[in-house]
């Protein structure tokens, strides 16, 4: 089985047969097999990082508590934690080829950091590539383990991961709209409602309250994050712990916890968490949610940027790329229209997700890498996304206050504002005229019997905006009836 | 098993055992176990008239071929025929209490059928409710059928009378844009690309286009259509036609097509159409594309028609009810807001249509009444809110002429037509002077060193949006270079 | 306005114009319109009870807000409470003929329920239906309110008071799986991974995993629930609170939560909570995760029950009624697959909320009514199919222990057995060959050295499938290597 | 702006502003900026082959009509038309660093291909890269074309480059299972409905309708493909035709089609065309169909499979790698479950895709580069899987005749057999007996009258599977009633 390392093919054997493996590479039989069964999409399995990583630190734990049982020499443990570190730390993820696109639970992708780990802890220990009667992939490095538990687990820490960077970007988005808030704070324009007209608020108000939403969506991710902490580390095949001792999984776990900085536990019952997906499809639900609403406050933005001259132009977005290959000058909202692409695919990875764990059939889904591989995908983009969606979108946008008040100033709306002074149908019949005949809301409503004062501080647009209690009260008492 | 008609509940037994039914029932039973086994969404399959027209189609066509082969008396076929008549017609449709939510891959739904036709033709033969002996609702109601062949096949004719109503509603519709196409041909406005103002077109183009988008949608339905004429009567259980004499399935279809109309013909492979489902999540597509068009069609008129004065405001939709609980005078676009509701609706029925079908197994697909439930559904609502929306809305869009030319005249986007004689950055320059100054692209143009002629005749907006080929070639053939 | 009662139409007008409503109907003229421009779907917003009780709840408690604050004189917030506790209480339901297919926003429900209130009330009070000038739908059973307020504050209490029965529904599920469990612990059968002979277990642990994946969904239920306990009522049109008190909103809430029982509190950012439909996704959101997972139990259900003869046929479901139409003695898992059609449903349905959320716009979302109806609907056919799921399929499953006993002996899944004495590799070896030639396990396992009682402890099956520890340490420590 | 080509960077210039270009590259400002802007996927454009093919072969057309209404030197057209063949052939494609997650509607992909397309064009002509005064990315690369319809048109371009290789792969897997249904024609076995024994059929039967499946699908990709023939090319901005000469679309069309093979032709109306995405609505869906169809074919294979000793067992997949890193032997349907994978990413797809449809505004769709990326992914996951699947798992499945034949004699399904004989009612009876006592349907048919020779004919598996209607009928006709 020792290969000459100088030749540039080894032969490797599995329970199918032999099978020739580039003699430089760390990966083994499996992987080979792997490569040839899944000509898929192209994207090998170290597209996410974050997976290679905690696929690694849960060899690196599994190594300790086994040798804390006293199953596995120090001098294995001690290489294969070396070699399951250099992975973590995102050395060698060239040696993971693996499509994301996989057959078999896992299992090929268990197998490429088992065979990895062994090559390169035989090379920590002196020998050459394959010498796995020294140290092996299933026996050593796979020990008291299975596809079944390793799998799952390291696909739920690699989202853990993920998450405080989300975090960070939908921190930083809500930061921005927070300060645009702030700025444009006394800046009065027109609320809408079904696309019409209806009463005033202020712009700081409408943006400012994106910064609410997505502050929301940071919390959600948290809580979404703690389902996510049970894992069924220890269950091995089918959660019933075959060929684990039953000490072993509360130790490997300790270990991972210990390792990751998450507070890991161990699930309840280990036969139900081998194939539940539950916490899958609610954390890709919560990234759904987000996606909602940032495609919604996308679309916000392009609506309040539309025009410039042609459309409602209450806000402008920074240029940041022409917009036309004919038409000279223009510019479009660019990077508000790749976070609704971003938003669409996010919940279209939904639908596979769902699929993917509906799909699950008795002690196992066998499904798991292709949620995997959506949730880890939803979370890059959603990130990226975020990312220059403040730097080179919210962060500049800029008021147009003199289309805020023509429009707010044109409108009707405020005939609202006539409702506890005159009742809704006198009120409705002020809006009405008033569009039939171009009068203003104010003369009609001093025709209707109010007083000058009256209609000036009803109507303030400021007060109506903002609400100020002390005023509202003191113009709604002076009023003649309603 | 006779009972007495003065009795209330009568005694039936199928394989289970005994189980009273309401004496005056027509029904039997196994309706009445499949009543008792899902209580679940109240919406009873008589909600569905289409279905159980085409499904007593299919009984009369069989007992026709049943007795042309010799298998069933003439008696006993006429009696079925007048029963199966009378329910294709409309009545007894409140003997069909089995909900729409139902197991059994639409057994029970053959069953209503078959317990309905049988008591209604013992009735005309004199024979009390539940006298089977002398017409049986297996042995001669569904004599050489299977749920697994009778069941695809009354879908697929079901599916098929809904969509001649859906395509009239369409045409209406597409008449409906077409006479505004007419009507404003001469109003010349801002088109628009990305919310960002791009160069003129007139009114009558952009609505007249949605009339094109629809006319396509009504003949993909009828290309949809040919492919659910491909039926499986005659395959019985699973397509093997086991229990049917081989000329009995020809033989009903051709008489199926004569009462129904369609051009029936039996699938090429009995055993494949048992468990294909294939026709319908192509059909459920078609219709997710009318969906899709006309959500985004709704979408549009809405945005056209938002302010009225702090919107684009270049239509206005008919004003259907008060808009607002609170805001008198406020009229909102509610028509085309329940168009899409329903759109969304049928793009959530292809979701559910789509699991349905993935999730049969083996020889058939137990999900067909999910499939059914949905796709009729989508049908009815997608028929109904297409006519509301052409009666009261689209026939009633008035212009807002004044709206349409401010915004052209506003607008920097005739620059574009000066890519031509001036190169695209040049173009380019001045657009975003125009923009930044005030200054009109007329002005720039004439100062970059065109003749006031040739501007005249190149930002001439109604040979912009109409594109004149004579116009267009005199311009640019004596422009100074580009 | 007052019209004699005893003429069928009574004549009412509002901002469009003049309408003839039935003399008799509680309900005016929006309605009248409402019900004449969106003839959808044909189901009624009396479809769901519990949004008709919300939305009296609310009215309820606005009218005591406004009482309170002296803008509602105690005789008219007296009328208006009676005739919503009767609403509350299931009174009056068929005069709420709005199809909830429709446009608006809710507006059409909302007044709905305010013209109801107000005739009701004006009945109490002595005066003809249609005498506004008494009590008035807009300015007083409206009174500080909007639909952009009451509406979402009514569907999120609406599913409030669903949530109970679905928990319920699932904590019966989880109960009849676990005295599934606890009376199948003694039963060892094989466990299957990749639908492929795995590893031991019992069927005690197969089933009563499942009730621990259902108590995982009651649990998050119950967090899904707190969210929703944050209501926009006070926030009026945009959430600017105009023509509100300050204090109205949170007077009118404590009032709602004492009339509720629930934990109602304002949305901290009003302007934010008109539009966000976060909740809603998340809910869901979480409806799914319930379907997926009542979908994955149905579909093992099934195939646990296959057969009886050419199947899996571990487990029999009870027969609730005849399997086919032409099959005798055929019964089919017929409740397990009309839990499979809830599910599809659900999911779909949750598409559909997701299309709608997305596609709000500015202040508000004008598709909640999709969303309330998809929500409400989803969570009633998953209450109803969860209990008929329990009642008629979980409750009745009786073990077939000979067979979970045959695949039990007849698989090679026990050589797992054999990796921690004999290695990875020796023991695929067995595996394989036990495959190819028929020897057993056992014999395998001696042949390789193992001695007799070594082997009969490794693969007793009860410890395989229950992995006791003391017993398993004894075997592994008296292996000879590995 | 000519730089000296050995500095590392060069200044181009746009309408924002100054951007360094890499030196050597043949991109220019715009490709710099949109990889600036759209940090998204890390997936480049050029991971589609296909769409860089089909928008060379664009700009190739447009060249030629160009030129050939003197709008463009010949010189020019030359250099244009050299450079894209170049690029259609596969060469500079790590020119394309845009990521295809990007905003701008395609904007930035056009500009890419313009940039990199003078570039080289310069090059070619003697001139350093940037020198644009001798040939412009706009004004000559792009000339009479917006990139809303030169993005349109290839993008479906690149789609019909990718049908032929689909429809190749899906004829091989057709022709695959083809070979089995011949191999397995005698082979009789028990046919299931809703997992249950139902009545018996051939496993050729069983394998060789999903070839009938198979290529219903290669006949709807061929249809579906007709619809996307029609293209929009000589719309240039919104369908106006501004700035293009009214012949030039035509001419480039067919230049287009010359070179692409594809029969070509310009869309009626243009306007429509612009922003219809309904042919890629419709594409997507019949990619779904075919999704859909895999699915449950690559399910039925799993479940058939299933086993090897406790499972239904009667097929056997090639085994193609070790199955799992801890039961040792075990051997799974990797192949087939990728299959899944792939089958439930596309229909992910189909979701993201219907959104990017329904969320276009106007004249155009934005989100169009979402479509294309989602589309020609889900073709590429599409191919390569049935590619695998038919080599990798089809053609080496294996029948077990003997799980096929016991599977068959254990049922009762060939109590069916006798309702022509016996009635429904008497058959029923007796396979409820058969299953109860372990006595045999044939026992139990003499018992209940009929002769020995009858039964042995009506119960003939072989008889029963195939339905030969002579010996049907003769069996049929000699019985005692029925």
């Amino acid at each position: 089985m020792d290969q000459p390392i100088d030749t540039a093919w080894r032969i490797e054997h599995d329970s199918i047969g032999e099978i020739a493996v580039p003699a430089a590479a760390y990966y083994g039989a499996q992987t080979m097999r792997a490569v040839q069964n899944f000509p898929i999409s192209g994207i090998p399995i170290w597209h996410h990082p974050s997976l290679l990583r905690a696929l690694a630190l849960v060899k690196q734990a599994a190594a300790h508590a086994n040798a804390a049982l006293g199953k596995l020499p120090a001098v294995k443990r001690d290489a294969i934690a070396a070699a399951a570190r250099a992975v973590a730390e995102g050395q060698l993820h060239d040696q993971f080829p693996v499509d994301v696109m996989q057959g078999g639970a896992g299992t090929s992708t268990n197998m490429n950091m088992n065979e990895v780990l062994a090559n390169r802890a035989l090379e920590l220990l002196g020998h050459p590539r394959g010498a796995y009667v020294h140290l092996h992939p299933n026996d050593d490095v796979n020990l008291s383990q299975s596809t079944n538990d390793t799998y799952p687990t390291a696909v739920r820490l690699a989202v853990l991961l993920e998450v405080a960077p989300l975090q960070r970007a939908l921190d930083a988005l809500a930061a921005a709209f927070e300060a645009k808030g702030a700025a444009f704070a006394g800046i009065v324009k027109l609320g809408r409602t079904q696309l019409q007209d209806a009463v005033p608020m202020t712009l700081g108000q409408e943006l400012g309250a994106y910064a609410v939403a997505i502050r929301e969506d940071i919390q959600r991710l948290t809580e979404a994050q703690a389902l996510l902490c049970e894992v069924n580390l220890g269950g091995t095949a089918i959660g019933t712990r075959i060929n684990a001792d039953p000490e072993y999984g509360p130790l490997a776990i300790a270990e991972l916890a210990r390792l990751s900085g998450f507070p890991l536990v161990q699930s309840a019952n280990l036969v139900e968490a081998s194939w539940d997906m539950g916490g899958f499809v609610m954390f890709s639900g919560v990234l759904k949610r987000i996606a909602v609403k940032l495609s919604k406050i996308a679309n916000d933005l392009r609506l309040l940027s539309s025009g410039p001259r042609g459309g409602l132009g209450e806000i402008a977005l920074p240029a940041m790329q022409p917009g036309s290959s004919i038409m000279p000058g223009k510019v479009n909202p660019v990077i508000a229209e790749v976070v609704n692409l971003v938003c669409f695919q996010v919940i279209g990875h939904d639908t596979a997700i769902t699929l993917a764990a509906e799909g699950g059939q008795l002690q196992l889904n066998a499904f798991e890498p292709l949620i995997a591989h959506n949730l880890l995908d939803s979370m890059k983009l959603l990130t990226n996304a975020v990312g220059t969606f403040t730097d080179r979108c919210v962060a500049g946008i800029e008021a147009r206050p003199e289309m805020c008040a023509r429009h707010m100033e044109a409108s009707v709306g405020a005939a609202t504002a006539l409702v506890p002074l005159l009742g809704y149908e006198r009120a409705a019949t002020i809006a009405k005229e008033a569009l039939a005949t171009g009068r203003t809301v104010r003369d009609l409503a001093e025709a209707a019997g109010l007083t000058p004062d009256q209609v000036t501080e009803v109507l303030n647009p400021d007060r109506l905006a903002l609400a100020r209690r002390d005023a509202w009260r003191a113009a709604v008492d002076a009023a003649p009836g309603g």
